[in-house]
């Protein structure tokens, strides 16, 4: 099972990135149970390099997940539960929200050299964070 | 004063995010003063467009910046005060992290139309969010 609360372990960019932030109101209204079906279906999908996700107890989230190229993205934005979820997200789940898709290309970390992709090149270095 | 807690409001892509995932060990240590202190100065910095920032109770966090340019995300970096925040950060505050640098080519969103930078062109569609 994928833990989407801790650093996603990325290969070396360039691969993608849907960076979600979303406000949710009051109440569950079985979200935790969807989010979690999300996140073991999306780590099925063909591309999917992992998963980043947040939110706070007032109801701001960020979700970032992590593919390796625009086609893995559209798969998944097709994908018939994934498409149910997002109906629903927008009826009954999210205040508002919006969706970023970017192109990821560099980064830097400080992370146990276990948690690296092993095909990726990058190693820590002594650049540091930015906030 | 910049809310980081809410959805930032960036113009029509292109434009550049520095997503920061880290984890914190417990205890504040000057944390919180030295993060409210940086989104008040990122935010004064040339090119900054918004950010988005979330913390869960188990001390995972992620950090969106928006920037117009990679020069914009450079001088911020070398900003004299954020880089001694960047160096305590490795040394107090963070067990580990990653710092990746995307550029966003689309956006798709829901949130009330005042909250839109008014020369953005993106409307609100009909296209889901992705998880």
């Amino acid at each position: 099972m994928i833990s989407a609360s801790s650093l996603a372990k990325t290969p070396s960019p360039p691969y993608y990135a849907v960076i979600f932030a979303s406000r949710r109101p009051h109440g569950d209204r079985g979200y935790d149970q969807m989010a979690e079906r999300m996140v073991a279906l999306a780590s099925q999908m063909p591309g999917f390099l992992g998963v980043e996700s947040v939110r706070d107890v007032d109801g701001f989230g960020i979700t970032v997940s992590y593919w390796e190229s625009e086609d893995a993205i559209r798969q998944w934005k097709a994908h018939a539960e994934h498409q149910i979820a997002q109906r629903t997200g927008k009826a009954v789940w999210y205040t508002d929200y919006i969706v970023r898709i970017a192109k990821v290309e560099r980064d830097y970390c400080r992370m146990p050299e276990q948690l690296r992709q092993p095909s990726s090149s990058a190693k820590p270095t002594e650049i540091p964070p930015s906030t």
